[in-house]
């Protein structure tokens, strides 16, 4: 490089990390529709830093949902074009008690810059509007042609997205999609996902009485919702952690040689893990690394369960009404209605004496993968290797990100997963944090990049 | 009678009625610290009306909980001293949403009086306040001495009263235990209760990992805590509805063919139940009918599960705790604290791997069981029929009144259970009523029995 960015960064550290915290800042959690004003507060500061970073075509466009932005620089004549991906919503953020400093009040400690959304996905979309203005601002132009699309509803499973990029083909064209938000295998050891788990997710809700009732006056009597809902869930798995619904497993390809190879390169450390997250043991399916269930076997997790009383002392009630809150993780070829049909007819047929089930499928998405002997993924390990000084590994992802696999399908363009975060960030988790290294590696290896392509 | 107390009681009617609706009205839940206050002043207030009726030495006995409130009335030489225990505090008020009006903004539909408390047990207490001041106006002495007992802590076991009663065993001292805190049988069908279920309820907690973590990154390679709770919460019963604990019946009576006879005599109507309730079937233990499921064997009902996410929308995460709140309804000689460390053992050993339980025991009580050819029972029987035209029978129920077993064994006088609610009054429940039909009459009723002792 004939400009020195290292330095440029260094300059602009404590700027572009107060604008960041800015950001971090709104709580764009979209999810929750009494937030759907932050999170429009959101896409409207990005599209403001894309046209101070200079891009032109700042657009907001309306969804059904939450607002989609645009932007794109297009003078890089015969080069090829990238389509940034990225998004500014966030996950919810309870339970709140366990955050060490409030999600919305952005805190850096320990190299470390806390808040929700810190990693998923702001600071990691904020590194490439800063890393393109970088080369702006110091040299006129890019080396390639830029197209940026974010959108506000990654975290609920991007409903209004794939329509508008059916409608904008012509617009989105490009020779790779380009998306961080993935993470590093661990610190100084960077990674370039080919694949990333599908999704589907389901709401159950189980009536017993038209009301709740006195545990005294009824107990042992009638049915109680709550033993209706343990046991309907504790049948979907057996007790080695493997799903029991079947037909769950449908699609899902059987690890080759190779396959175990691959993953056996990342060196995970298991015990490591267990130290890091205060586990006595891990769990998941026999047979397979914590690596392999989770990068190539599908899971079936229940992300929340309630019913009857949660106060302060007790209450001698029989609940009327549990509910659960279901996401699958699903790999190779599980087709995602496929499995919500087969959970759901598991779920009738388990369901106990006494109760009435309400199943609604929500979320739905394909698993996706690429072959990583394409050009542009092994110039993006190239730009790794520049600037971590080790080349990057190709790995699954266990995460999904529904969007990816539309994306690429639907503009016919590799999507480069090139991830700055790190696993234990915390995503979706209280404490989410960015790990100050990477963001600024980060800036350094999409400035290679874009130079590179 | 030479006084009319039909016409006497209709004619003071609404003004009872307003009374008692102003008492509804203080959302005295002794369970939630943030309600102490109201608490307090629903204790001032019954002290008030107890001063207003005429007896005599009314005190409120400041505890580590809640109040006492305490007054008598001992002229009646020669005659019996009867002591009337009630409570004024009232159970918790959640799912909120599916009262059909406010809890504490008591309303009158139908014939019957809506408020949490009205007839747990605020409602019921209140007719002997208002038995007792009719008398006194209206003949300027009482045919019996009489005590109040009355407390603001049975919602949460009565943790402070057994010292109370200790420390004034003389000031107590009765030949009977009036209470008025359980139902008719049905409409039109009193019944005076022979036995109450002992109580034990706990808590438990079962913790994974250190932080709640992303399902993507980590599911299926982890344990999650809420498949931990539905697992083990599972175990705790058969699917035949049995308790699945070793040692948890140890102390049940067998049913003998005379006491089913007695349960048969109630002449129960399962199918009005169902109906009732909107279920498609009752759920208990195999081989026993409903009544005697519930006044005869114990249970054990899941009252309130949570973790992980609840709000709108999904949330992928893998929940890092789980919460669990039971009770168990006890029989004849089951010990409360040898069934707590029953089922404390029972859970430890099915903990599943990954997870850690923090296991805590709450209230206990043991069960309280009288012989109804007592005469003070056999009078108040006497009353009832003098009242409704039809003789009370002698039932087991199978709710709890912990505080009955102390009074009656500290204080070596039989407990008189003459209760006028009804089963379907939905008490620790949505819309809590107490039907006015048994307001009427209770008042009727107590006036009798105090004249027949």
């Amino acid at each position: 490089m004939s400009v020195d960015y290292k330095a440029y960064f260094e300059q602009h550290r404590e700027a572009h990390l107060n604008e960041l915290k800015e950001w971090l800042a709104i709580p764009s959690i979209s999810a929750l529709s009494e937030h759907k004003g932050d999170v429009a507060r959101a896409a409207e500061w990005i599209a403001s830093k894309l046209k101070e970073a200079g891009l032109e075509h700042v657009e907001i466009h309306q969804t059904e949902g939450h607002p989609i932005v645009t932007a794109d620089y297009l003078h890089a004549e015969g080069k090829p074009t990238l389509l940034i991906y990225g998004h500014y919503d966030v996950q919810p953020v309870d339970p709140l008690h366990l955050w060490q400093t409030p999600p919305f009040e952005p805190d850096i400690r320990d190299g470390k810059l806390y808040a929700r959304g810190a990693t998923d996905d702001k600071g990691q979309l904020f590194l490439h509007v800063k890393a393109v203005e970088a080369i702006l601002k110091e040299e006129g132009e890019l080396p390639v042609n830029i197209k940026f699309c974010i959108e506000g509803e990654e975290e609920v499973s991007s409903p209004n997205l794939p329509r508008y990029v059916d409608a904008n083909k012509d617009k989105l064209t490009a020779d790779a999609v380009l998306i961080s938000d993935t993470s590093l295998l661990a610190p100084g050891k960077p990674a370039i996902s080919t694949g990333l788990r599908g999704l589907c997710s389901m709401e159950l809700t189980l009536h017993t009485a038209n009301s709740d009732l006195h545990s005294g006056t009824y107990g042992g009597g009638v049915p109680n919702a709550l033993h209706a809902m343990v046991s309907l869930l504790a049948s979907l798995h057996d007790d080695k952690g493997r799903v029991s619904v079947e037909g769950f497993y449908d699609g899902v390809l059987e690890l080759s040689p190779e396959m175990r190879e691959e993953f056996a390169k990342q060196q995970f450390d298991e015990e490591k893990l267990k130290k890091d997250l205060e586990l006595d043991a891990l769990f998941g399916e026999e047979g397979y690394s914590f690596v392999e269930r989770v990068g190539a076997r599908p899971t079936l997790e229940l992300n929340g369960v309630y019913g009857g009383f949660q106060g302060e002392g007790s209450k001698t009630v029989i609940p009327r009404e549990a509910h659960a809150k279901i996401t699958c993780r699903l790999v190779a070829d599980q087709d995602p209605q496929a499995v919500l049909d087969a959970i759901e007819a598991h779920l009738k047929a388990h369901t106990p004496v006494g109760a009435k089930l309400t199943f609604k499928p929500k979320e739905k998405a394909f698993a996706f993968n690429i072959d990583p002997s394409h050009p542009m993924l092994q110039k993006a390990a190239d730009a790794f290797e520049n600037v971590y000084g080790t080349r990057a590994l190709f790995t699954k992802d266990g995460g999904s990100i529904p969007i990816v696999e539309r994306l690429s399908s639907t503009l016919n363009a590799p999507a480069v997963m090139m991830g700055f975060g790190l696993p234990d960030e915390n995503l979706h988790a209280p404490n989410e944090h960015f790990n100050l290294e990477n963001f600024d590696k980060g800036l350094l290896t999409i400035v290679e990049y874009l130079k590179l392509v």
